[in-house]
């Protein structure tokens, strides 16, 4: 236990100080400063139990032990650089929502502080000129841009230099990598991401992350680069779901609340695993079962989706249409083609070389799944479905798989990876909660409770 | 006639010298070398009828001696910097499809070469770093920016310093203004807008353009500056029904072609007028009768959409999800609320005291209107309808109604101006033809055979 350490004393937060170092109680167990939750810090700031100065330096602590080793980091404020701007703006700050806690932001997303360059030699040295519209309204909310975390080369495949925080020898996932391990090892409280096809939820459930996707066009992606316009989503990562609620809310510019609110169950479940969405590892299987019996324990009903090929042949509808619209967004960089990566030179080419009737029936397509898909129960509220066939495969050349997240991304659905399950050696296994088309609030209210149960466990 | 003049000799545009300062026969009539379309003067160049050069002459002849007037150019290369770029890169140019011809790209629409600002003092000498893709397919294909084209303040009302070229009293109708008055006065042959609501239709319609918007999702719009996602849509201008079409390709990376294509007609189409749009003017009543009448005396069936109050109702649908999603996308500028227009500043004021479930409840109501519209006859496989009230209205301290085109921009169509018809005055009125989801190419098929119906008049 040090002076960054805080324990908490009951399960709503309420932070009661232990001693002068600043240490709370929770259930006997304690948590470093930079472990909490956004709004847990907030309330602990609000209740005069630890100041901002602390819970920075705690973040650049951990930052300072594990980035040479975790690399989530494309480029970074020094410590000293980021209080210096506190400082100045202290007085705002203080005021502000978000208090000055420092903010994660993927490398896909433009900044004015510093410089965007899309994991692409292309685009080195890269410096936008106006922050993207959540970059902006999160500062304005009180945030500070501690640095932009890696991504892959475009938000496709080529990865990065991050490494797994909960495996060093595994993937991360990607493409959002760095956004996902920065929150999974507690070097910020609240980072960006963008969904394309599998790019938050994916490294979410690797790394043992909240990451949520929003419905299609729920979000301004002003000034994040479009990848394929009718896939693109804005992602958020968190450590629990309140924050990610919290973040949702500054975003659409609604009223914001730190306050813990109650977790809300489901009263039906539509379960969509084993045939329906291809091959799972044994410990994925195993899981899915787990979390099954949790919510029928609490009374839950659940609904097993039979979905025969629907969901698997999404798949391949989210590659056309990723194909067709990456290569015609990605119009600089296609003239750069030297300095693309193979596999994203490969599915530019698929883009140009396709007919346009065969991208329009698979937009077609996943717009008729979307509706079959939730014709098919009147009572489910939300579907549970594997983040990813298991944990993060090993090694670093790769990202994993990303058939998992197509499906659901391609119908354009919010999406949110609930974390707590692991395997046998403590490697994170992520649950995704999908909802209905718009329905965010929802989903996210019902994570809260599903991620609860979990973590009871 | 002087050495920029053109005399066509028959339908098909096939050129043919007349005498060595290149003036060419259609119908007896004579056409200044700028007044062609853009397919018209490729044709011309490939024939060696002229040479791209005096084509480049004539555009700047007519802007020299209409710019003072009409207003169409925020920012423009001069003459002699055009030329110095054509020259140094000639062989490249003169081996491209485009062959260095000129374009104009709203000045919503990021270009590296030039300023963006937006048509507001916030952003005042704005450099983007980067091209905007449709910018870079169009500058790729070998098209030079001629400028930068008006646009009100953020595409939304408060309009430049355009006028409309029919008649220098009345407005030119917004936003894209300066692409619509640029083609429709013949200073270019090729032009690029936006819509979010009505800023390519209207300013088509009150020009005398063609102006194309296509289904939403269909181009790229990375670089140009998000409105609101679930309405934005990229824009074409050009005044022969073929250069969109040609324009259209190439911004799609599709195959694409200069030779002329036959003009195809519906065998049904959908009218949606009178009650079921709202008010129209004598004159636009006539000319949508007078529409009627052509498309029936070709043995086109004819069929009245009996709307009811649903396609004026997508009206208020249409404003809620702008307001809701302009001032998500608009936060820099919100943060500068003195250099907002007032009817911006209201916008976004709507925007943000605006409950969400009423925003979602508009999404849901313009998928519903749409599967609605397309259900109501099996045969129709387009619809005609008026796209404005009347002709552009006396003044430029606005830019005319925007509600004949807010219905189809919030279900996502595509449509196009077909200009041809007037008041008897001859100032343009513009009807649109509105097609189905993602079936823009059909949508052009049909507007070729029928702006031919309307020019045999």
């Amino acid at each position: 236990m040090n002076c960054h350490q805080i324990i908490f004393i009951d399960l709503n937060d309420a932070l009661i100080p232990f001693c002068s170092t600043r240490i709370y109680l929770l259930m006997n167990t304690t948590i470093n400063l930079n472990e909490m939750g956004l709004c847990q810090m907030l309330r602990a700031i609000d209740a005069g139990d630890c100041t901002t100065e602390a819970i920075i330096h705690a973040c650049f602590d951990r930052i300072d032990a594990r980035e040479p080793n975790v690399g989530a980091w494309q480029v970074k404020r020094s410590r000293e650089a980021y209080l210096t701007y506190y400082q100045a703006n202290k007085a705002t700050l203080d005021a502000s929502l978000l208090k000055g806690l420092p903010l994660g932001v993927k490398d896909i997303i433009d900044t004015v502080e510093m410089p965007t360059e899309m994991g692409s030699p292309i685009h080195q040295g890269r410096q936008p000129i106006e922050d993207a519209s959540c970059v902006a309204q999160l500062r304005a909310a009180g945030a500070i841009v501690l640095g932009k975390t890696v991504t892959t080369e475009f938000a496709y495949f080529k990865p990065g230099k991050t490494k797994n925080p909960a495996d060093l020898q595994r993937t991360p996932g990607g493409s959002s990598s760095g956004s996902a391990a920065a929150i999974a090892d507690n070097m910020v409280p609240m980072a960006l991401g963008s969904q394309t096809a599998a790019s938050v939820i994916r490294p979410a459930a690797y790394c043992g992350a909240i990451g949520y996707v929003g419905s299609r066009g729920e979000f301004s992606l002003r000034g994040g680069q479009p990848l394929a316009q009718s896939l693109d989503s804005l992602g958020l990562f968190a450590r629990q779901v309140e924050d990610i609620q919290l973040l949702r809310s500054i975003l659409l510019r609604q009223p914001a609340s730190i306050d813990p609110t109650n977790a809300q169950l489901p009263t039906c479940v539509l379960v969509c695993h084993g045939e329906s969405v291809g091959d799972l590892s044994s410990a994925m299987q195993t899981a899915t079962v787990k979390a099954i019996s949790l919510l029928q324990a609490k009374g839950i009903k659940v609904i097993e989706l039979e979905a025969g090929d629907r969901i698997r042949e999404m798949v391949n509808h989210h590659i056309n249409i990723m194909a067709w619209e990456v290569c015609r967004n990605l119009v600089i960089e296609s003239f750069h083609a030297d300095q693309l990566s193979a596999p994203l030179a490969a599915l530019i080419e698929q883009g140009l070389s396709m007919d346009r009737a065969s991208y329009v029936a698979s937009l077609d397509a996943a717009d008729a799944c979307r509706d079959w898909l939730w014709s098919y129960s009147d009572e489910a509220e939300v579907i549970l479905t594997p983040a990813s066939p298991g944990i993060a495969p090993l090694g670093h050349d790769a990202t994993g798989a990303p058939h998992m997240s197509r499906p659901w991304q391609a119908m354009g659905l919010p999406v949110i990876n609930v974390p707590g399950m692991t395997d046998e050696n403590a490697v994170p296994l992520g649950l995704q909660l999908v909802g209905k088309q718009r329905q965010d609030d929802d989903l996210l209210h019902y994570a809260r409770g599903i991620m609860t149960l979990f973590a009871q466990e």
